[in-house]
């Protein structure tokens, strides 16, 4: 299969290009290096050192004698899109490439309409170029769990049966993000079901919960196949920044009552669920959507299950709740259906204490480059009055 | 009441301009001019001669002694957005300024592109200026009745109570939009009902259906205060290139089988809503959203009405139905509620075939600038093979 990664520099494409590329595929990347460079103008950085990313593509190619093709370009300018796509021809794209950051989306007006534009616009431009180049390719694009919100029903995937009036219909489940960068995932996710609809483009949306975990097999090879691993209060996510802060003995920011649950998945089910979804595409004119997650947890509870590990190994982890700068149910309703996937052959990774610790080892091997002063969030999704 | 009126310059926007500062507001419109320019570049015209906006605000002083204030700038660009808005700090804000032309948006990917980032930054624009500059500003979005699409259940305004595995929540009413242009606005909704949800602003979303009509009241006064009336395939509207196909004798351009069925409304009534929005403002942090039609037709049955209204001032009107140049369905259920305007004390103007012929009246001042070869449709949802 010829497999384009959109975003193929980053915490999750990396890792996907390796694996598709271990597995036999013809892959190719395009990342157009914004993380690489938001990082460097807030003075962040990922706590896992990252080489650039064609020595990342030599180091590959030098353990496994396999070639990952690495186009440096932005998915909001055109002629890039076309002309990669013209050049690959791809089977499957599996676009990661966008903004991902709901924080940074929330910082100022212009944040947001960067998001928004990066994000919708890149989109745009890929099912344009899928139409009018190569019709059959499949797109898995990667969605979020977090652009349905926090509705007091269980919900589907992707679409919901409704009776109302004595009529019936299979309709798109209705959405309600919660942030500028949430809702441009949403926006996008209207714009693929009608290039699926109208034009019979054929999408999977994988709405994923949120990610977890630092290696994967490939990674593990050599440290310059090591994907990023952000705790910093833009890019980091929770699990993440919790085991980050354990081991450098920082109090777990816990935001607000910690009652907010969502769906969580290992980077290594990621690679699967990428695959599966890859491997048993979508047919013509079809638009479906799977809820990528393993398991459901609340905030708390995963700062508990951080306190556990930590006493395990002989780490006092405090925990440290602080206002929650999102305006965002703390306690709520949530059941959503995740069993698509899971028909499909996924088998996951449970979340544990000796996970959590194996996290904790590699963690401590690079606490030299910690920057602590970003740990705490600084962009509130109200306003200061 | 001060209002902004935003795309003031427009069909609606320009009657609505009037409507309000003949009751007394004080009414500033800003305008880009994006609809002159297109008529511009493509060879194509308004059926009533347009003057200037300058001279159009002129005239309107020049009778009623009433000044509407003007600025010509663009949504797009956050400086004219936020001047404008602190120095008219607007009580309410008629948001029009949008790129409204299905075909347009689906002519090509850049006019996809174009019509996505004009409409959506334009409102984020907005929506960042009301937070900042005025939060107690009332927001009256004009949305459409398109943002719903076709489905098989009945049509609620704006959202719908589901009752799910036992459990019930009240929720945005799914969106199956018909073109980039559509999309662009339930992406709109969605920013729009964010910012109510998040940062507590007012807003009131009207899903308009198609409006009919030439005259109001205060276009009637003098040639200088008409509004446009575009009947070219880019901006007319059904009902009114059929009564200019009916006046020139040209066959009504029905599509496909015709038994796509929509809402409609009269020019004027648009008025009386918008008016009853403003002056029954959304609470803080309410958005709300009103479908904004008074009857439902099938393009057969408004052909239909046409061809009889014809028959009794002696005109013989033929059909000559044409394929459809988009992808929807021509035979569904459509039965969308519209009781929230009504409950407010909307009379509407219900289309008869008097109506018709005082249309035709109209229209017959001004056959001599007719523009014939841009009638018939030329941008096809799908692609030519």
């Amino acid at each position: 299969m010829r497999i384009l990664i959109l975003g193929g520099d980053g915490y999750l494409g990396w890792p996907t290009a390796m694996w598709f590329s271990n597995r036999g595929h013809d892959v190719h990347v395009v990342d157009n290096g914004l993380r690489r460079r938001m990082h460097t103008d807030a003075g962040t950085d990922s706590l896992t050192p990252i080489v650039s990313l064609a020595e990342r593509a030599d180091a590959w190619h030098g353990h496994t004698g396999r070639t990952i093709g690495v186009t440096h370009g932005d998915l909001v300018d055109w002629e890039t899109v076309a002309g990669v796509v013209a050049d690959v021809r791809p089977d499957t794209i599996v676009h990661y490439g966008e903004m991902p950051s709901a924080p940074y989306s929330m910082k100022s007006r212009a944040h947001a309409v960067f998001t928004q534009t990066n994000n919708v616009v890149g989109t745009l431009n890929v099912l344009y170029a899928i139409r009018d180049l190569v019709p059959d390719c499949h797109l898995v694009k990667l969605g979020t769990m977090g652009e349905y919100g926090t509705p007091n029903i269980d919900i589907e995937e992707g679409f919901i049966q409704i009776t109302h009036n004595g009529r019936a219909d299979y309709l798109p489940f209705p959405k309600m993000p919660g942030s500028m960068y949430h809702l441009s995932k949403v926006h996008d996710s209207h714009n693929i079901h009608f290039a699926c609809r109208v034009w019979g483009l054929r999408a999977t949306d994988l709405n994923q919960g949120v990610v977890y975990g630092i290696t994967t097999d490939e990674t593990a090879i050599d440290d310059r196949l090591l994907t990023r691993f952000d705790y910093d209060d833009v890019f980091g996510t929770a699990l993440n920044r919790f085991c980050l802060q354990a081991v450098i003995g920082h109090p777990l920011t816990v935001y607000g009552m910690g009652g907010q649950t969502r769906g969580y998945l290992n980077l290594a089910d990621t690679l699967q669920c990428v695959d599966l979804a890859a491997t048993h595409p979508a047919g013509p004119g079809e638009y479906r959507v799977f809820n990528q997650f393993t398991e459901r947890f609340s905030v708390w509870e995963l700062a508990e299950m951080v306190q556990k590990a930590g006493a395990e190994v002989g780490i006092d982890v405090s925990v440290g709740p602080i206002a929650n700068p999102r305006v965002e149910m703390e306690e709520h309703h949530y059941n959503p259906t995740h069993t698509k996937l899971l028909d499909l052959g996924l088998r996951p990774t449970l979340l544990n204490e000796t996970l959590i610790e194996s996290m904790f080892s590699t963690i401590a091997r690079f606490t030299d480059r910690v920057i602590d002063d970003h740990i705490l969030p600084r962009d509130r999704w109200r306003p200061e009055p």
